[in-house]
């Protein structure tokens, strides 16, 4: 059971706005050449090994098109693919079938490669007892389904934006005059539903904030005998997240520390599209 | 001088879309810690050499929040950088700085790291009379923005989606019954202004597509030697864009084969963003 | 310091609705009769006593008509008024004051008529370790401006919407099969950032969720006695909600059980609006 | 037969716009917990006595979200409910019926309110050659929803917003330098469509606009003896409205004086939502 | 003094609409061939006697692409215009007048076309007291545009869209069985402020309407005797609009019949453009 | 085949505004005397002899106002029309057919005058081998539906906008310092998808665009003559246009000369709408 994408009108509106930004006034090489009651058929298929994510999505780009054609997962979100397997069939209107292709694909090739990496950090540590989790750095406008993908490769989300969780910066501390005061100017006046994190540079700040009891300490860019020491000082009293240049060689490093969180940028902020396309049958 | 970023509705849209999706209800954490009268300067600045795209982009972003922020460029976009350089200086309300900060970085970081790729395709065929040129394979909803960024790292773009140019590809060939018949078909009816390009994949398709004189051919995923034997057969009638598979280890060798244009997914489809950070001072 | 709802893109679409929808076609009466050029001064004033909330928006609100009209308000959000207090001052062209006067009082009333019962359920516990908090039974489209009424009158929000906090009812628990089993099933994917609150409408049920350990938790409806009861069983531990049909009357009452936090539908879903009106002088 | 809030594009996106602002990104709590297959059913009971308005739009919430929701009104707008009773069925998707609930009751609730408060005013002066009509005082972004409230109760709407009706109040009329200036202002430019009313303050004002024959006569705040005083001088050649401070004490004494259309603000700024809410059974 | 075409959120909304409609992506001949430093001066000028209208619209058109621009309008919207005569200057950048110049063009000369031709239609009658009204056969999307043209031109508006005054047509009258019942049936509901007009095709229906007391009696399509016989009829009760086929050459008599009101369709459907320019200098 | 009008977001939003303007609030005529469950049919007819165009538009008009009404074209778009002559039925609520009715038929009569004018200009040289060709004069906002009916109407399209084509003017030759620093500018930055036209005014500047190799020349404005003289210049070598001024009488003289596209700014700028109706049976 999944964070549904569906029934969601953020969603219906990127869909929207991706296919006027590629159609606008017209296909026109489909539409002056392919007869408008044509059909056809076409199979949507995985050259590369990877974790596939937007399934539902192309199902919508499709069908915000043409509500009638017609088209059928062979596969879930979140499962593994290997190269040439069949992910979707789709079958109508031809000239719906061939607007809608690149688009549909731009959606699915990215949300899989960022699948796919997820996934690929997650297997390194998947005996531990910790989470890979994104970022807010992803591409703008296409958030929703980034932290989505991130889900269907094993991953976790962080924050969705400024708006739903507290994070407390360098800058932030700097202007509140330390971590408690920035701490208690945010705890008097924060909902109670929201959790507190503060980005510690150092272990007399860890120190500093654990005296004032946040919810999560985020060790930016520590090294790996520093991030060690932080987590004997934590004795799992709140949670830890390691943070800053993360890379697939160092991440079970970093996991066998013990830190509770792993937050890996490079999740959404550089990501390989998976090579996934469409063959009309 | 350039095609404009600036005085465009739709970017104005992108950057609103893009500022509303990461602050949505308000930025909880800065507007409880930060007092809405302190100012603040900060630095933009590079850690990794590239070349950069996007700064009239974020100067638009903190502007958008609010219309008095200081924004200063200190380089020009599509001027290479070199790590440790600053690449822009922003003063004004510290709330706007660190509201405006990720959302920022988010498109600057991703539009370099276009150029940056885009660069090194271009410096491998520099003395070679040919372009490098984008595809439709880019993020839904940030055409515009990706394809500016492949100008400024040398590149050139190809038709901006599938309203401003012809493309025949092999199922409109198939559902034409032919090259002839799918080009004579759009002939009758496009506009004047409109090239047309097809796409072959082999030669028979390409002297087929010689007979009819179209504007533009694809060579669709040839090997270098069918490449070189159709260049031979265009004779340079036509414009030549050889296509499919294009990677930094094989565009010389293309280019050497005397097409006019070799089209590369990679700039858009698969990028690495650039490391580019905010240091408030 | 707090909240702020100026910068804020969701704010700026909701102030711009509200004018079409009053203005539409154009203000025939002003048009017709007032001429463009008419400078005109007026004064906001209360007729009643309260707590006032949303003079910036007021001041948007004009703003968006005319960037050259002059508005000064008078005191601060959060503010207890007098009956026949100046709260702003305006200055301009007459044409733009009598075409934003009843959208900006609109907002303004309303908002102060939350901000002054949230003040008075606020006064009624103002010695006791509670805090008085909304719900999501906010009018449709004013739910930003709502809340951040609620803080002024000296409340709490609890979470902004379905995504940014988990709530699991009775339905959800139903579906389920029980307390535990929705906390797993939520815990295993959700946010870390995310906290969890459960609603129970029993000391059973209570215990249930006192073992699987949730971050708070809801007291729905339950009497006095038996809130007395829950306080003792949950030891401080977790935070602990009361809700339902709460009264400005009863209020007091229930925060002596030791409660931490007080959920009011009333303050936003049965507002009086505040007598306030706009004088040309 | 009534004012169709069906196939209303306004309508539409106000409904999508409060679903926006409460589903966000996702209903984390829902999906999460409820398989996407599971079925539900639901019933709209009322814990009020009251006058129902608004299920037409709640059967649109939910088909927004799932047009294959099957809805089922019990009774119409605009007829009496009482306590216990069943105003609706819903059946369909568990996690649909569970994400619309809140945005739906908002809504019932709410212009349920409105029609209870209005028809509580209607039943006083119910023999009497009357009509209660409304105000722009209403929630901004709402006003098509709580004037069709309004009719619901048994009310009147008067104009519904700057651009259908002239009003000409005190400003305009000291801008012009007089009532008669100001009507012979507007009566030469407007259309034969609109109606023109004037507010007047006293006895003397009366007489002027009287004289230059406008449609309708608004008596702003005036007491009893003086409404009646002005009844006799109009004769009946004008339609004369009362308005300011009318409560439900007031209502019908002011009825008696023989003006023809009484306007209440707190028809819709001052409303208390009827208490409704969702059963899944 | 007039209806303002500024301060208005509807029109600022066309304006953004047509730009991006012509702009898109860029406009790529200005932007890769006029350096962005270049500023320019231009002049709007007529080839074409007429009466102008939408001087204030392209000066917004200008100042939404860039609110340095500097535009300075020489005569006033409803005044006469003859060959040559300059109407506007503007200065600044010069890609922002090139970019700007085919849009506001567009809109200026359809505006003064409509002033154009309802100014001739309105010198057909100055003499008599009959005014000359638009239809809504009006440009989808312009409507506001266009009926303000109309009035520059000399003429009056009519009903702005179907929600804002009562036009009974055959249609109702059959479904309502007959236009007392369909008179009654509005009447009862329908806002005091809004005025009730009936289309009649032949005398006795406009006895029977006149029975019924409405406020606007609309003679469909009737030749000259028969608008003569029901001008008596009427005998000054109620307003008489003719409407139906009126040309240029028809109007003088249909007015000197005695109606109050005679609509126009071609004033908008049928629009010539005024031929005017913009020069750089 | 042709460019569709369907499935395109577009044109489905330029829909939803028209509908939007015309019913606002709602259509008060309708919604107080037919009943809401109440059918009817209504058949559309042309009392004019033409070309018709955007039967499909209309059919969308009254979908997007309720999808289950039933709408049946009797004749394609493109076709030649006799008074008289049924060109749709439409069947379902009669509330929809009245709502829906003035806005259909402003869009089918507006792009039925455009088919029809165009027609006719194309009947004038329909022996010989030219182009009849639209411009941007076109209405704001309907640009997409009006070079939609050009072509029905036998005609071509030039550039859809600003960001389709190169046309190099006067203005930016002056800039630039001449047609070849223009050309050459544009050249080495543009798509490779993209012709450049440039505009001449004397034989001269016509060498120069020659000499450069343009893909197309515009000749503004020349006389007869000159056009002549130009056409033997250019010996086939690239397309030539004729454009300025052009009118039914002239255009055969025109389209003698040689040249390739004639352009007409007059079959969209000053158009004729063709008198089409409904008539509910």
């Amino acid at each position: 059971m999944d964070f549904s994408i569906k029934e969601n009108i953020l969603i219906d509106k990127i869909i929207e706005q991706a296919l006027l930004e590629d159609i606008g006034t017209g296909d026109i090489t489909t539409e002056f050449i392919i007869p408008s009651n044509l059909k056809a058929k076409g199979i949507i298929k995985t050259s590369e090994e990877g974790v596939v994510a937007g399934l539902d999505i192309i199902c919508l780009v499709f069908k915000k098109l043409d509500p009638e054609i017609c088209f059928q997962s062979k596969i879930k979100d979140g499962k593994n693919i290997l190269p040439g397997e069949v992910l979707a069939k789709i079958a109508g209107s031809a000239r719906t079938i061939l607007k809608g292709e690149r688009v549909a694909l731009n959606f699915l090739q990215r949300m899989s490669g960022i699948a796919t990496i997820t996934s690929k950090f997650c297997q390194e540590v998947k005996d531990l007892p910790v989470r890979i989790v994104d970022t807010r750095k992803t591409t703008p406008g296409l958030r929703i389904l980034e932290k989505y993908a991130v889900r269907m490769g094993g991953g976790y989300n962080h924050r969705f934006g400024l708006y739903d969780a507290v994070l407390i910066k360098d800058n932030h501390i700097a202007a509140a005059g330390g971590i408690k005061s920035a701490v208690n100017s945010v705890r008097k006046q924060i909902s109670h539903t929201v959790n507190i994190e503060v980005e510690v540079e150092n272990l007399s700040q860890l120190q500093e904030a654990l005296e004032i009891k946040v919810d999560i300490i985020m060790l930016d860019n520590m090294n790996l005998e520093t991030v060690k020491e932080a987590v004997k000082m934590v004795k799992g009293e709140v949670l830890i997240e390691a943070s800053g240049g993360i890379t697939l060689e160092k991440v079970r490093k970093i996991a066998q520390t013990g830190v509770d969180l792993i937050s890996v940028g490079a999740l959404t902020h550089s990501v390989k599209s998976l090579d996934i396309s469409m063959e009309i049958i």
